[in-house]
């Protein structure tokens, strides 16, 4: 249950699909890791907050008590912790465990690719941050999915408004998983939410209200450094500081047009401490003017701590990093190719080597293994007498562009007679 | 315990070696296909023999009983019954987990990758077979690995001279299991196994003795098929007449070179029924004159009864497959590669944005910006006034090739100076 096997015409988009992500990473000079599907059971506890329980654990069968990996990010780090590395650029492609409801048909698995890009290291503020969010520009625009908004936010910030609206610390984390939904349900549901189900008092669900509805540039966030009680709080502060680096940054890489500083974002995951961001895709819809959201395809953020949890001496190594939803732009990607009517081939053949006639089968085999020694995708029916026609229709059914047809002729003659199976039309050579 | 995080020197190695062997699957028309890693328990129970004790089983927490996959073939077969696909080549390429006592010195692992072919369907005899032997052949020619021999038998014939030599049915696996050994220990001992473990009679174990120390070509073939005793054996007849149809087609690929029929050749997997063949590493010893086997890397066979074990119809696909052995490959070019002193770079990265004073980061991040966007692999140092020795030191390091300088001359100017780091040679453009 909730799992899939992949037939070939899926691996083939998939296969596209990951080759632009990787040849983005390629691009800013990460280098690619691999850590084990299992890891230690204690590796996983207590990185991911509620979704703990959605660990796959391995039976105890003796020796170490073992678990499916959940992400790739608490892996990094482990990685970073373990072998003292305080410094890398990389990236990993590989697939992760949760046992969740599936909701295969919007591309919520049990088993799926992630697809991550992480910048380690003490680095000058907001640089590796910029690089991240331009990643993910970049690979939104080579894949061509339409138009697209990253929404940009600072774990400082929201922490900011949340003490200045008077919501104790306790209640960030249940605070932010509500008002993670501003994108899908209006402002008046995720209050009485906050109210309800997290306990806020109505005041300060409204104070909330206020800052979370709030979305923009650069202007925005001059707006809120004079805001007089904000500007009082120091991490508020220095988020907001950091946050005008960034839209700066993002200004010289000439992508702000589709950046959008939107104080409701707030992302799940526990180990957060800086920038975070989303990007969704857009949909113009011919009824209301703005378009509208159908869904995040990528996200991240700085996580300055986690290293740190798995140092015996608790060094810290400052990450930030971006994940690529790659489950879901597939779903968007293969719907989009069913469209299309696009015959996706998949298998790469050049030629299928025919015979015309009975009794050639040992011409046949000498042809093909001559092919494949110089390199080329080359097929033949595994039938020692097949019909002409049989042979043809193959290569019409699978996309083989060219037959090399050898029958008695050719073979006295030494040539082979090639023939562009679409056009008809043939040559000897 | 048995597993590894693989840094960017072995991954870059890693994906070197897999596109070899994915580029010969390709060149011979076969299709990628994907699997999970979790299985149903129940599917892979009963076909792994006594290693059915080495299978990784997942906890119950509640829903479906679940285990990790042993290896691709089990699992292949299942993919073909449930889509009920009778005819397909494809490859895969993935990792397997095995609760083995791991020698990770010698490339065995709890988790390790496998690289597998097979071709199902039901073709003419002989001629997937022969061509998954070529596929070996060309992988480890390819590779460059050395010297190599492709041992091949039947387990029909096996199973003919079992029976001549008076070894009941029962005995036919753990006998298979003793001979396996023949590669690493003499027949003397591999002879007492049988006797005092397996329980034969010592005439018995002699008269195999005398089959199973030949090996050869189509002579040794003809021989056997005038043997009076086996030539009466059903089943030994039918796979002589294949292994000389075999042996014919490979001489057609001009392979019979590297290639021995070996009656102790016998692998330990159930599940196959035909052909069976692996391919071992030759080395030259100064010693001894024949060169001797450094371990298997490579080896498959026909397994005709597996798909049916999971159509309710209980609906027979023929297959038959190769598995390369990826991980011990992976150490032998490992040790070469540290034996060159090759310092193998882990990144692409083509050009380092450099600038030469401070106050420049602005003409940093827009200049790296455009190279991005023009699809070149441009790094910079994440610091906002770095030092110009340090930039080209970080190029040095990492190897690469070129720095695009831009300096408060070269913005006037609107060109940068393009250095080659080897030959610190510069240009202006």
């Amino acid at each position: 249950q909730g799992t899939r096997d992949h037939p070939p015409s899926h691996v083939v988009l998939r296969d596209r699909l990951l080759a632009a992500v990787v040849a983005c990473f390629k691009r800013h000079g990460a280098a690619a890791i691999d850590t084990p599907v299992l890891e230690l059971r204690e590796t996983l506890m207590g990185k991911y907050g509620e979704d703990t329980k959605l660990i796959y654990e391995l039976q105890d069968q003796g020796g170490e008590l073992l678990a499916l990996r959940y992400d790739l990010t608490v892996p990094f780090a482990r990685y970073l912790a373990m072998n003292k590395i305080t410094n890398i650029k990389r990236y990993h492609i590989a697939k992760v465990y949760r046992r969740d409801n599936p909701a295969m048909t919007r591309g919520r698995y049990r088993e799926f690719y992630q697809c991550d890009f992480d910048i380690a290291g003490q680095f000058d503020p907001m640089l590796p941050d910029a690089e991240c969010v331009k990643i993910t520009h970049e690979i939104l625009s080579d894949l061509q999915l339409g138009d697209f908004l990253i929404k940009v936010n600072d774990r400082r910030i929201l922490n900011g408004v949340f003490a200045v609206c008077g919501i104790p610390d306790s209640k960030f984390i249940p605070t932010c998983s509500s008002m993670d939904k501003l994108d899908k349900i209006p402002w008046e549901e995720v209050r009485s939410e906050m109210v309800g189900e997290k306990g806020l008092s109505p005041e300060a669900a409204d104070r909330i209200g206020e800052y979370v509805q709030l979305h923009g540039g650069l202007d925005l966030i001059e707006r809120l450094l004079q805001d007089p009680k904000l500007s009082q709080n120091k991490l508020a502060k220095e988020g907001l500081g950091d946050m005008k680096l960034l839209l700066e940054y993002l200004s010289l890489f000439g992508i702000t047009g589709k950046i959008s500083f939107d104080l409701s974002l707030a992302r799940g995951l526990d180990y957060y401490t800086g920038v975070i961001f989303e990007a969704v895709l857009l949909q113009q819809n011919d009824h209301v003017e703005e378009p509208i959201s159908v869904g995040s395809v990528a996200g991240g953020g700085r996580y300055d701590g986690l290293v740190g949890m798995f140092d015996p001496k608790g060094r810290k190594v400052p990450c930030v990093g971006v994940s690529i939803g790659i489950e879901r732009i597939f779903s968007i990607l293969e719907q989009r190719v069913k469209a299309s009517g696009e015959k996706v081939r998949t298998t790469e053949t050049q030629v299928l080597v025919v015979t015309p006639h009975k009794h050639l089968l040992g011409a046949r085999l000498k042809l093909i293994s001559e092919l494949w020694d110089a390199g080329i995708k080359a097929e033949m029916l595994y039938k020692k007498d097949p019909k002409l026609l049989k042979q043809l229709q193959y290569c019409e059914d699978t996309g083989i562009p060219l037959a090399a047809i050898v029958g008695e002729q050719e073979l006295t003659d030494g040539v082979v007679k090639l023939r562009d199976v679409a056009k008809r039309e043939e040559v000897r050579m």
